[in-house]
């Protein structure tokens, strides 16, 4: 066999073997929502999730060591999912602040109709999680979700230079998990959530007036 | 004996009953404190409390009647008490802004070298906790340290309507629970806080600029 052939055969069989192994991670996954649902996620078990997938418990351990590991996978997971959403629902806005604004008003429309917010969220207990998915790792997301919409405002000139892209994906992060988390009065509609986000989100978006101001700094 | 001497009697009993009650109330709330630095918030029972001040079971029971009860009471008591070192922290400020900026500095400051912030929040770890107090009472709590500052601001026409002090109690409740419980890089040292709040937290404070713009909405 010429080189050419058998790289093409290596080829062939590692995209065939990463084919197989996401399909048993996606299984594997499927069967922790599922055993979630059913034990809670507090009580769910390796060996209980491996039997709902049909596998062997060295599989999924080989998978995910621990079940906190394995709740970081689903929230990652899910996170992920969430995010190629985003991309669907900002893609015609060209506007920052209507791609922030939408984006949080998405994802509470998504935490009150989704399995997994429901599972480890609860109804409306309004409890703080434990279990969520760590700030750092919300705060790279949302960094790359508005990666491309924070160019494009920047290069019109429609961004503060005291607002960088890390710095305002840390305040996202925060506030998604803390209505995410801990519903209030606030977030019960999506009116009352919309009307509370332009008072208390929208204005860091606003850059100064262009008229001449006093300068008392 | 005349109604009015029995009146002051029963006054006096009262009030000497009541200052009784609330020696043994702190008693056990130091009691605690110092058993959750010992064994730490989770293990913490309440027949370790008791020991620890001297006193019965029946008496810790009958003031809080299990762990979270009790948990509540000694975070309620520290956040009262930080509310009272607010008072006097914004006393000489009359502007809303100011005031907002600096009671959220100085509660990280006072996160940073308090006792029991290290008790409940660790040292850095950035573990959520889910021992908090709950955000509706933080958000009465907020609400009641800002009253005064707000009607103040609100009668000389320094607040936006959009903003009105339950909408922004609850938003400054989220913020410092997050702030408190979930640090990160932008808050590791008073300068880098200062900074950001000043991006992302102070324009909800600023009336839209009074000369005349073209009005889009």
């Amino acid at each position: 066999m010429s080189i050419a052939k058998e790289k093409a055969v290596l080829r062939n069989f590692m995209s065939k073997s990463t084919t197989k192994a996401r399909a048993t991670h996606e299984c594997i996954l499927k069967a922790t929502i599922h055993c979630y649902g059913v034990y809670g996620v507090e009580n769910t078990t390796l060996e209980q999730v491996a039997a709902e997938a049909g596998m062997s418990r060295t599989t999924v351990y080989r998978y995910a060591g621990n079940r906190r590991e394995l709740l970081n996978k689903v929230l990652l997971r899910d996170a992920n999912q969430a995010l190629s959403e985003l991309e669907v629902i900002t893609r015609y806005y060209d506007n920052l602040e209507e791609v922030v604004l939408e984006s949080i008003l998405f994802l509470m429309r998504r935490r009150n109709n989704f399995e997994m917010q429901h599972i480890l969220y609860g109804d409306s207990s309004g409890a703080q999680q434990d279990d969520g998915l760590p700030l750092n790792i919300l705060t790279d997301l949302v960094e790359q979700s508005l990666t491309h919409h924070y160019a494009n405002a920047e290069s019109k000139g429609l961004v503060s230079s005291k607002l960088p892209l890390p710095l305002l994906a840390d305040w996202l992060g925060r506030i998604t998990i803390s209505l995410i988390s801990q519903p209030s009065h606030f977030t019960q509609t999506e009116e009352s959530l919309r009307t509370y986000l332009k008072a208390v989100l929208c204005p860091i978006f606003h850059l100064p007036s262009s008229t001449p101001q006093p300068r008392n700094e």
